[in-house]
């Protein structure tokens, strides 16, 4: 039987670990590395499916929590799945639930099953398990869908990693079991480990034995240093195979994208360009700028002098802010078409530079332009 | 010199006093007659500009007085004009701001030399006069002026009435003298004179008298039972003269909008069909719907199965009832669309009617099928 999603390794960088591929899905062809926009509830926030389209993005992510408390995958499954139900007729990823179970805090509890939970929305209560984990995802229909485990937390004690990451390894193995709909929908693993190396390189021998059509690098970009960070991630990378695409979970911020690519990482998903958005900040050649700041009240230029997005053609930092600050729509609509273009367009770049062999070369310049990270 | 809105009579519908026209105007024509979304900040509410160009729009209202408090008329003016800055290159229409004024209501205080108000985002003083209510239009650039005018409230003592109107008269002579940018903006009178015909008559009169480019009817829907309303409205379109456009203000739901176009009105506008779409209410054919109520949750068909709307082509109502539910953006977004669309494709077809010589037969075809209003 046919791979539902395979990856294609075009070049590698000549002094880097990045690489240029194509993963091919069942709603089309994904250029990596590839940063894909969320869409949490069915709909990337602000935006409609064409401009995402439009501006150049061939998968998006959205999170299977949310949808099945609301509306609930079944709806999904009987509008026609999820990108019929969305207008989305390009590739979709869905999370396993995991991350946002055990964000719930005290309302959710752990056990070798699952996770049983109370619902952010009614207070009703909820199991997650590996299998319904797998039962809504291919409801959904997603191209892509991940496994379900433990997202740890940062810092945690060893013994509760160790605890975790088997979990979560046995989780896997019983989400692979569930995995039914092999032509039309991939399992992507998930390498758990916190920060202890030898943890990571276990779980990565474990996941990888497995043969699954690609592989994710969870549990980090949650709290612990950026240099702790960029440490685990380089042994991370290597752990695992060269012909299945690698993502990294929940990093979308230029910086930790660079040193994610960098790595050889060919995914990542943030749901930051649009957060970011409602709250009147833009994401520019020059770094970050707020529009709710008194500076931008009488500035008539774009948002970014190099950006050919549809809120830069259009419209000035006044206008933006106005919006802002007015409590229009407007404002979040356009700085979410700004947000997520100038990733998409940054992403786009780093896939040329790497075709070039010139990955560091264009680090160094977006990164002197940029002019320093948090 | 020339004018710079001139209104062109095609044709009269045979059996009422509907009237198909063109409104020639700096920035295009409008064909008559016209329902016109209200832009109240610079921007019609969870819309793209091309997005209402697209179904059909020519023109779009804005609020004087909204502008005026924020972001200012001369940061606009500095801007290029409001069409520049807001990216609307078809015609506006700026209302005078006295509507706004006069409902704050104990923040106001009116005087022969106009109203001092305090400001709702930040309480500073205030006052709009007729000098002041130009000058702000004139930097804004809208294509359609109005005069600084009182809409009484209703009920309201017939002495109230006649100082009301009174003074309204005086000031219409006083934006008169203050309009200096006439090649380029157009400034209608407002009829005024309550629910009282011979008030009306004497108010049409002295506004006729100033051959003025075009006319409005103030003071209407403001809360008299519609029986009283469209009595006087019979009125009101016969005081005003056939070579100019008749403007009613405020008025925009499907019914209303029937009423005036067969008595002879051309312009109408209205914050409702976008106001409703953030409450999950679409008008349809067939009448109101409410997608907050449970009956949609399963209904994947379009919101108007004779729409042909973007959201109507692409969504389900389950879809976007989820989107109200969940609080998106896309919610308001589908919704303002397909209100949108719904009553400018209405004016469209009224328009061929009354080419038709039929509008009263489309008028009983369109009540019988959505049946029944408030």
């Amino acid at each position: 039987m046919a791979e539902a999603v395979t990856y294609e390794l075009l070049h590698k960088d000549a002094k880097t670990g990045a690489r240029r591929g194509v993963i091919h899905t069942p709603h089309g062809d994904i250029q990596t590395p590839v940063f894909m926009p969320v869409g949490t509830q069915a709909a990337v926030k602000c935006m409609r499916p064409e401009q995402v389209r439009d501006m150049g993005a061939e998968i998006i992510l959205s999170n299977t929590y949310h949808l099945y408390m609301r509306p609930g995958h079944d709806l999904i499954k009987e509008a026609g799945g999820l990108h019929k139900y969305m207008n989305w007729d390009r590739a979709i990823l869905t999370d396993s639930g995991g991350f946002q179970v055990f964000s719930l805090g005290r309302l959710r509890k752990i056990t070798e099953e699952g996770v049983s939970f109370q619902s952010h929305i009614d207070g009703s209560s909820h199991m997650l398990s590996p299998e319904k984990c797998m039962e809504i995802q291919q409801a959904l229909g997603s191209d892509i869908m991940m496994a379900f485990d433990e997202c740890a937390p940062y810092p945690a004690e060893r013994d509760y990693i160790v605890d975790s990451m088997h979990r979560t390894m046995r989780w896997l193995e019983r989400c692979k079991a569930a995995w039914t709909n092999r032509e039309n929908q991939a399992l992507f693993g998930i390498m758990q480990g916190g920060v202890f190396k030898d943890l990571r390189r276990e779980s990565a021998e474990i996941i990888t034995d497995m043969d699954l059509p690609g592989y994710a690098v969870g549990g980090l970009s949650v709290g612990e240093p950026k240099d702790i960070m960029l440490d685990v991630m380089d042994d991370c990378v290597e752990l695992l195979p060269e012909n299945k695409p690698r993502y990294l979970m929940g990093v979308g911020t230029p910086d930790y994208l660079f040193e994610a690519v960098e790595r050889g990482i060919d995914m990542c998903d943030c749901v930051e360009p649009t957060r970011i958005a409602r709250h009147g900040i833009a994401t520019t050649s020059h770094g970050r700028i707020n529009l709710k700041n008194a500076q931008y009240t009488r500035d008539f230029t774009p948002l970014d002098d190099e950006c050919d997005c549809y809120a830069c053609r259009h419209y000035s930092k006044a206008y933006i802010r106005h919006m802002i600050k007015a409590g229009e729509a407007m404002g979040p609509m356009l700085l979410s078409e700004h947000n997520l273009h100038f990733l998409i367009n940054m992403m786009k770049n780093m896939r040329k530079a790497i075709e070039e062999d010139r990955f560091m070369e264009y680090k160094t310049e977006f990164y002197e332009k940029y002019g320093g990270f948090d």
